[in-house]
């Protein structure tokens, strides 16, 4: 298995989910992506959560949208630190998802990224940064992106009516 | 087991949830109430549900605050009707818990009340009345109830400065 | 009279409402809709409910959108359990529809559900739960629509970029 | 009966709607208060208008908190102009009253006040306005409150440190 | 001039609130409609007022939207009774225009309809209902609209999937 | 007059308001408070902002709760900068009082502070700065103070439990 | 460099943002305008305020979305006024930028205009209008805009269905 | 330098951050606290990101209200994960904290837990369970209050009237 396991409540999540497994890609960061419902699939969860502890996974992406209770329910389930995405929702925007994944009760933490695509790729890219931790080769990654990153944001910067 | 089996995330949610309680024990409706955590005691959950399913168990009632996992996650794990009552939250006055329970995804329902002590009698009432409606004696019990509330409020309506 | 009576504000709350038609269709329930207004046909409130009463009605779902009163107002009316359905309002995007629903006062209860097609399908399903607690061929119907959804997201739930 | 019915869903809610009661009174205004709940006397609603229209109401002003369908059901019963104050709830603190009044759909209007004893107090106040458009001596009146009012402020209002 | 006074913010604000006298002329209500500005134009606020009561304008119809203020400093300005419409923003989808309507402090009062179409067609009908509380003609219009509503709904009520 | 005019909706906003008086002081730049009510003196919009563009007023400072009208009202009577202060008002928590003053329109701007004491604290503090851009002895006392600031900040910055 | 400087977090803000070069245009103020980002090029934001001050920079506008932290950051590294202009963000609508702005605490000021392309003409507006109080022709100029625009208005203010 | 850095934009975020210390405390994880605020030592802020890099900081916590931009303005400075805590606002009680800190653009990431004490906690569990990744003691700590909270929940479960 990979280093980050990246799960949704849904295939319908993967547009936004997928921003987090490019970032991966980008940062050289191997990755693995997985429908798993906390609604649907309820069983799978702690199987899941024991086969990633078992495998070399190090980090935990988890996606969902509405009453979003994955990211919750995976960290419930497991001692990897998991970081949640809250997935625009239909009518709320996602503030329903927002809330539901970042408003967890002690004890049991979930890490909360933004709502949609960013939060999506943000995740990812927190993901390498615990990784670069312990690994000074994808450290070098993270700043070589960090780095990119400034230099687009700095070339052109000047603007005209 | 009770018909009517009220769960709650923390015993710091009883306040609340005894509403549920004292609504059922004043219909005459047998209930018995417990905590299980969906983030703190996760595999009690489907536990918690298969037991309730081979009893008698007619009703769910959970409540919780925050990200509120409880009444969707059980409704995941059962059968049953699970009516879900958000308690009031420090910060975000139970908004939080209100979207956490109500915006569930198509193909696993929880019916919700209201936020607090109100949502917790009335989901007692509602799950009296989901058993009134195949028990004449709980159906008369529920009517007397709306009747006598009825009367309480005709009883001195007329008011002066 | 069918099982469940499905009834909304407004005709143009059908294409949400249907959902809740499709599912009991799906499940095997008898259900009939109509729209009963509860600004617009105020004294039919009282009537659809004593009918419903009377047929063989055992659940009732009502959808109404902006102030939604029509939950709330037929719960007042009749012992039947009642579910509520948030429609999309244009403005508040349902904000409005969910809280006019869902902020019962104790003594009237009304099990809300989420906002739109969701909520609508799932409002369906409560239904059906309800009366799958003391008709085993329902219950069956609900069981078997469990599995086939927890397939459903089984079948290729690994995704690739 | 008086020129203004004021109506409340319940007398914990006169606390706040007294203020429109005592607007009145300043005005000169006769009015009459009552606790008629939409929700937990249903039937007086219609009664209560026919009432209202028969004897010599010219306003109706309406308070009620949480899932507030008092005015909206009064207006849905009466030809007479319904002025609705949204009474502060627990834990949304009114915005969900707030909601539950003013979005009411295209055919049965609801005027809305401010949450809480300021809206009452207008609700007094716009309708002694109304009763002034064809009543002289009540204009007079509410032409001497505004002057009174305007004299308040500018009395010290230079302020220091 | 008319008997209602139809004001708004901006030409821009004319598709909402265009509403308001399609109302009022269906009632039978003479109305006239303009563009004056709390920002823009705030001299003529005043005169604008004063001109509608020295005519026989019986209530003002005012919208407005974001921070809206045409409908408060109307209030402040007469005696007339006005009715505030919050026309539906850009962003914040006339939230910021509803609070800024309604909100007014004790001492000023403004009667706010829904956000957006619906709240000006009832502004419309509101002012006509205050209209029809001494002008038997018009309150004969009001109840003829409403029970033509009520046949509206009640035909082809049923509904088939 | 002093060189920054602080208006107010009413004596009960002067806790808050007070706060830009202080920081004033403290940065000693000349002011002068007074009570000026969108709604209950709104005749005294126009002329205060006469007199304040007569004297050497170069900014002023308004603040306001609820449906704020002040600020936004002496925007469009004045030529002078206006910043705005939401005070925090008792049911919505100020944020209806900054929506109504942070939304105005294209053409008439308001400053907006944030809501209650710290906005108000700030509103005075940009006042200074923009005096500063043409006065190098305030500019030096807004640098000051900043750097006491910075310097209370670093002092004793340790944390123990 | 110019009177006002420009600054906003993306490039994909200056749709936005170029209503305030726009509205400086107008008023025959000298602006620039580049990218800054706070996240992304954060060493820049201090240099590029100490240019700015020993330039004749009178006022910093700056814009940005979501976690909108440029506004506050520029503010905190100069003495001049920052006028902050909330750019619309997708899910949100621009509520998360509004607050991001507006909120910052006691002892560094943002005057912050509306959310998107009204903020940002405003902020313009509003930078001119600190100029004004100094510069006699710029003072002209925002007269002349205000009398233009009053006159906008009252053109055609009449309306016809 | 510690494992974990808290840092605060105040110290009277202490009473909220003392909890993620606590935390790591109990779970045997070495931290350090300190004040920085992005608004008042804004040229401490890259300086304490460089000096946590050469030092073993393995991860950071940051809390800060309102308009909170200390987690993401440290992000900006730095490789290293950073955990976020919206502490509580007097106003809007941390929605402007949690939005703030939450909705970070893309390429700058901060994991962010819930507002106020919990969200403390937690963002120090989910630093010990980032460190946990690499080292089997803390991993056995964070499993072992993990099991310990568990026990609590089961333990007197059964509630009573």
């Amino acid at each position: 298995m990979a280093s980050v396991l990246i799960l949704m409540g849904s295939q319908s999540d993967w547009p936004t989910m997928r921003n987090a497994a490019t970032m991966l890609e980008e940062l050289g960061v191997k990755w693995e992506a997985r429908v798993v419902s906390a609604h649907r699939t309820p069983d799978l969860l702690e199987s899941t959560m024991r086969e990633a502890e078992q495998a070399d996974v190090r980090v935990v992406v988890a996606g969902a949208g509405g009453a979003a209770h994955l990211p919750g329910m995976l960290a419930a389930f497991t001692y990897l630190p998991v970081f949640g995405v809250p997935v625009q929702s239909r009518t709320l925007k996602g503030l329903d998802s927002l809330l539901s994944i970042v408003q967890m009760p002690k004890g049991v933490a979930v890490g909360t990224l933004a709502i949609g695509d960013a939060g999506a790729a943000n995740a990812g890219l927190l993901a390498a940064q615990v990784i670069a931790t312990t690994d000074p080769e994808i450290a070098q990654q993270v700043k070589d992106f960090r780095l990119a990153q400034r230099d687009k944001v700095m070339k052109n910067s000047n603007l005209e009516l």
